[in-house]
């Protein structure tokens, strides 16, 4: 009886890349699992061609109305990135989440397409030893409970890159000759940012080698002059650079070549994975850098305190559902919507320094901000705050640490 | 009835800089309360030198037993900002808490002093719109419930600068030139940080002019190559640098000084004070900022992920302690408590790249690594970890997710 | 110049019960701030007759149209009652609220009727050692930024219950007889509940008189024979006992009576005020112990635990801010938010057994139901849960202990 | 090759209660492991006699010297009831954790033994579908990351009654009587409490049938008349009852028989299980509910409020984490430092009311008492309390949100 006799399975929808693995796993369906297959290709903004992807499919025998490419950029920056952002998110204090916020709009698409096209199970590239895959199942799952889901790497034997070639070469698939030796690291790539990870990155006392970096200029090639920028938002969401209104994604790109025009969004991290190891990655978050920041210059101005503390006691528990791959969970969904509550008139124009690897803001103004210069000032006041007030405050708030004190 | 009479105080410790305010507040003191005063002037590493506050307290009346001079700058790193350090403290995301964090250790020995002198009162030039007067006086407060506290900037009526200098000359305190006119911004300064606000900053779209900072050389005027150093943490605190073993404050100090010729630890943030209003404020913390990067770098390492994530967690409510003037404060000491105990083998080496306003850890080892090359390895893994399990993993972690699924 | 002339005020709204304590203020406000008084008497089902307030305000020369009696009791169960139960929100973990959800929605009123009748303040009967006095006025504030607020009880005179009363007499405002003496502790009251404190209950080692209560029977003399009733629930709020459709307000009753028949809701607590002193209450909640407890039942089989660990974790926060009196601030909102979306599909039955004192759930079902009999039995459950996945489920999960525990 | 030979197998400690099942267990690990097997009975207060697991052990050929018996009732009421009931754990609310709590001590005696007969592996009689697996084998691994642990449940076939009693006959294990049947339930006991799940209790609408309690009689035949008792606490920890000093053990088990005669500590509840299942369980905690609102009585008069509410906010996550089996980790340490630093003066007597069903407490007294009757009082205070602060206080609360209303 073969794997898809009793599996069950008929048709399966594959996330494709277009690349090797992706190619190989194709092709394993079929012979495996003997069932049809449908290959979606997504266009996050990674920066390939994905028309090959298409002949390649051809190539294997898939018919073309089971080829998907789909443009998600808008979709990916609009209804994730820009949510996420708007909870200043960063895994273990720096991580911009950027592998991990593409996984749930890939799976989303996964499964619309295995309802489009009568599919009962669904298919990806990633390893057992990652996160990735419980991103994409944990996704998958919550939007389709019955869908069936195969993962490659964790069932085959292809685990060494000489059987897998091996096996390609068996199957006529073409290997290019790149791809034949080791690839010094593993990377990932959208619009947000690009990660590497593995081979020469495994040593966490070695320094990440310029090689590893595709995304932006060394901080030390740089340009030797500061450049400024303004950037505003309309109740929490970026809307336009240096007074030009621009769409979500076309916003990122465009912070994206200011990103690696300055160095800027380099990160070299040791992260607890989910599936309880620690991991060294290197992450270029060009524009995503600068746009996290730009958001917290304006929140400055324009958030309550409470509403702004409160955001910074969850943050950690809301990236951490990202990073888990629990984006389409109940819990996340109620910590969003507590963040875009706050996120009302978090509007106005913050004004950035871009210089070798820093991205600071130097100002932030806003139709709504919640500074008041005539509060604060060092100047008279005109009794907009009476001192003495104060007074009272300490003596309350003191109050309790008193009693403790006479205790002692 | 004189004041004194009403507030049966008679001898009151005051912080003093020697300064200008805080002379006419010696003053003030004696001529309003007619109590006997002791001056306490705090060597914190501001850069200052303090023997000047011994001889204008004389010149005042003060009798060399009630001169306190105080060399603090160990205590102070040591039991204050590496305890500190060690939670990654930042209060709204950013700010090292350079201010908020000396305050404590100011009111700690305000009220010893007070014990050994018998003195029933203690006094502080803090303002009424600033944290500062809660700061200092929480921390009075938790240690002596019954000290009394006066704050004369809530209490007297000088409250233009112009009625300062007349009521200082009035009673022959001397009044430096540079003094006369207001200052364009106001300034507080220790080891950790030196902080600016008021006046020139008032105004959040502005940009800090160069000349408000003090502690660091322009990024653009830093070294044009980048310096690599290596810091070595024992047990989360700091201990050697480049292999050099270092007291804590003598450590800080040496970074301060890397951190001032590369440019770092800059911040322009508009915060929320406790007391309810927004402020803007210039901050320089040269060393803190490149100690609090590699305090994270050797807890990407050595710290478990429950401990890391828990800390995150926790983080922003124990800065919020801090900044807000709730050192000696039972939940402040619990959090601590929580905090000191993951630091155990939070030990190695973190490897840094200083680079105009840059400090980024590029390298990290300890003989406590909790990162395992064997379990993360592409490569074969010798079994350490059966990407099989992962398929369970994901089943019982999704099972939630899908009930919920098919509800819908 | 007078108290009016100074504070510049020409018009208040009083919150006026119609007892002593607030018809001298009435006077005190007419004579003290020679202005004009506006009184609002609201029923929030406290069980008392309105109409004499509105003698009495008569008979202190108010005009009809400024005295202002409304019956809010709808509105208080729908949108501050209910919102609160959906957290589950216990205050020190048993409080249920019952004060404090009430605060805000007569300054809600107050701010109204001040704007409705060209007010310029608005004014209490709370004292300045409570909680009230905060919950009053930071409400007023958030809903009308220039509103002026007086607080007689912090600013007169009046201290002692004797000297009140000679005022009192002097101002010819009638005195009952049993006010005369002092009253054995202070009440509030409710449709939630009534609060008792002070006086006979100042010392937290005496037990609660039985004359204190007076809306619940002592569980001794409730019927010996349980009682069964059933609750539904739509989308989180009740909606009908014993399967009869009924509004919040008029379920509440309803479950208030059951309350009282059967001892239910009795709550001796020491409790920690906002202003930093401990004090002693006792609490009786009888419809409101029941709902709550009926609520957890609902959310017990229709919640997801995700979100049921997350409201559990935000709802200390949530009541704290309810006590503390930030009803109308931004994290309570933003938490409410999270909460309520949370609250879809928590719809079904609960079914409790009442029985001197206690009521607890003893059955729940639901057409959203998320327990699963088919996957939990400990029968054959046709493949619903594959207990292998345990084991990989497990083993991921250890593997971060298993590699600390190398460590050690 | 045999399962022994492939696993490595050599010798196991198993966890054996003397019952059928865990005696089909022990036969199986020597038929299919072919491996030596020592059993380690522990008494946790059960109430079974656990000799008879000594003549059964050696009638299937366990030497003298392979069979432990250990009392750990003391260690299981000190070293883990208590420290946990010091955070007024409950799960979900209600859950007081009896299960929970026992197998992480269950697992370090077998980790001990295992080292002391020098077995590699460890086995339990948990099934796969419930938490207890995950409890035990996180704990196992946390102590010794190479142990081997053997669930059977897990691995064998004998899934339904009727072929492990088959099995049991082929390899002559003596079967009850009364075991031949399906139990209507299941249930798990320690001196901390009773549960019952499965069969009779899965459909969570049916009233629990009062034959399923055994450790408590029905509240409706509990006495008449209420009993008054006294708890003494030091540090946190009870200490004595009624003026009687007793062992950790001893009181549990004193108040155990107390909350038996009073219907005390009966939970029909609804929860969710770590490994993704909702299940319905009923709980009898007798002597753990008077004990836990006994603790909450005396915190309320000597914790601060900054220290109890952020034991509060802690407290569910504690709560999971060991509902989830992660008592042996960092982050359950972290939280555990953190909670017993704020049990330093947790002294004092509570003095509670038992009446069927009931446990209130009605009075608490301390030497550390927080509470100051001089402070709350309605009567004169002798100035220690000035009402004009409140003033203060409230308008620098509400300053943030009048911009807030301001800006609306």
């Amino acid at each position: 009886m073969t794997v898809a006799a009793k599996s069950g399975i008929k048709k399966v929808v594959l996330a494709y890349s277009g690349g090797l693995d992706t190619s190989v796993i194709l092709k394993w369906l079929q012979v495996e699992y003997g069932c049809e297959v449908v290959t979606f290709t997504a266009d996050l903004g990674q920066g390939e061609e994905l028309e090959p992807a298409r002949e390649k499919a051809r190539l294997m025998g898939i018919p073309d109305e089971h080829i998907y490419i789909d443009d998600l950029r808008e979709e990916f920056v609009r209804d994730f990135v820009f949510p996420m952002m708007r909870a200043n998110a960063r895994y273990e204090g720096d991580y911009l989440l950027g592998t991990s916020i593409a996984r749930p709009l890939i799976s989303k698409r996964l499964i619309e397409i295995a309802k489009e096209t009568g599919a009962d199970a669904v298919a990806h590239g990633a390893t057992g030893k990652g996160n990735d895959q419980v991103r994409f199942e944990l996704s998958a799952y919550a939007l389709n409970p019955d869908i069936k889901i195969i993962a490659p790497w964790r069932e085959w034997d292809l685990t060494s890159r000489t059987r897998l070639i091996e096996w390609a070469e068996q199957h006529q698939i073409p290997v290019p000759k790149d791809k034949r030796g080791e690839s010094p690291f593993s990377t990932d790539a959208n619009m947000l940012h690009t990660s590497s990870e593995g081979k020469v990155l495994e040593d966490p006392w070695e320094e990440t080698p310029d090689y590893v970096y595709s995304r932006t200029v060394n901080p030390e090639d740089a340009p030797d002059t500061p450049e400024y920028i303004n950037i505003d938002f309309v109740d929490g969401d970026g809307t336009a650079l240096n007074g030009v209104e621009m769409s979500p994604a076309t916003l990122l790109e465009a912070l994206n070549e200011l990103g690696r025009k300055h160095g800027i969004g380099r990160l070299d991290l040791v992260e607890n994975r989910f599936v309880g190891m620690k991991s060294r990655g290197m992450y270029e978050t060009p524009g995503g850098e600068i746009y996290a920041r730009a958001h917290r210059g304006i929140e400055q101005i324009t958030l309550d305190r409470g509403a702004a503390h409160l955001k910074d006691e969850l943050m950690p528990r809301y990236a951490e559902l990202i990073y888990n791959g629990f984006w389409f969970s109940p819990e996340r969904e109620m910590l969003q919507a507590a963040i875009d509550l706050s996120q009302k008139n978090v509007t106005g124009t913050v004004r950035l320094k871009l210089y070798k690897g820093n991205a600071n803001v130097v100002g932030r103004k806003s139709p709504f901000s919640l500074y008041s210069e005539k509060v604060v000032t060092f100047e008279d006041d005109a009794g907009a705050y009476d001192q003495k007030d104060a007074a009272g405050f300490i003596k309350l708030n003191a109050l309790r640490l008193r009693l403790l004190g006479e205790r002692k």
